[in-house]
């Protein structure tokens, strides 16, 4: 399956609804559990999404289409959230993330992209050039991937209550 | 984080609003694609759960609770959604799979199950002896483990488009 814009936004619409069918009035437990250490919980998650949505998808967008190869993403702070979301509710960051991705998706949709614009290259701090199909891609894989890890989180909460069914559930080992 | 009734039950009721928000009226290719090989497809997956809902959670809690250490699990066939989702959209498992989980949370709640009853076991055909709070621990991760499944599938797609990002991305390599 090659990227497509229209298939693209069919999965970055749906991941607000789909946070809060997982996580909505969710007791705390779930949600503010771990994987051990300085891992994250669901939802230091929920905040670096809305991190991201605020300083990486959109503005790096506009760098491509209005710098092109002369122009350089600013580097993305991936703990960010730790500071930004202190005092917030879950239920505030699921609010806030929902209306953030409500406007990207706006904004994007008033860019009228079209097919032509997809090798069009900018420069990311460490990756060094990319195109715009690239950074589009990789913004529906990022929302996935992180869909993933905050189910993952949450299964391991059992991983011992399972006895041994451990061994049938690979999502325990990882 | 310790198996308990009431919060295992909120992650089960979540399941089906889950699949719908990350499934519903998506474009086919997201729908019928896998992982390459004989992997499974988000539609298999949603057919998978059906078949568990049907013959694996709230029949074997009954085995439990009926028989108990005399009980035996009848086997669970991983693979029979291949046959029994035949003909049937997406929309179709996404509405049976709503109702059947509604049905055994029913008959779940009717069960009034107590912390005393969490550790009777009965006999499962490859893991032995195990307790009812074993299986609905398994239950919840064994939802979780779909849901990141299917995640983890549409990513996939993404794989080759995501470029250079692809090192940052984890769930493309598993």
């Amino acid at each position: 399956m090659k990227f497509q814009l229209d298939n693209a936004q069919e999965i970055l619409k749906r991941t607000p609804a789909v946070l809060n069918s997982l996580l909505h009035q969710l007791p705390d437990e779930w949600i503010f559990s771990n994987e051990g250490a300085d891992s994250w919980t669901p939802f230091d998650v929920v905040g670096h999404l809305i991190h991201a949505e605020e300083t990486d998808w959109i503005p790096r967008v506009k760098v491509i289409i209005n710098y092109g190869e002369s122009g350089v993403f600013e580097p993305f702070d991936r703990f960010a959230m730790f500071e930004k979301s202190k005092g917030k509710t879950l239920s505030d960051l699921l609010i806030m993330f929902e209306r953030l991705r409500e406007e990207s998706l706006r904004e994007l949709d008033e860019m009228n992209l079209t097919p032509d614009l997809f090798g069009k290259q900018a420069n990311h701090p460490e990756l060094g050039k990319v195109t715009l199909s690239q950074l589009l891609s990789t913004w529906v894989v990022h929302d996935l991937s992180h869909v993933r890890q905050i189910v993952r989180v949450m299964a391991k909460q059992y991983k011992e209550d399972v006895g041994a069914w451990q061994n049938y559930l690979p999502i325990l080992n990882r």
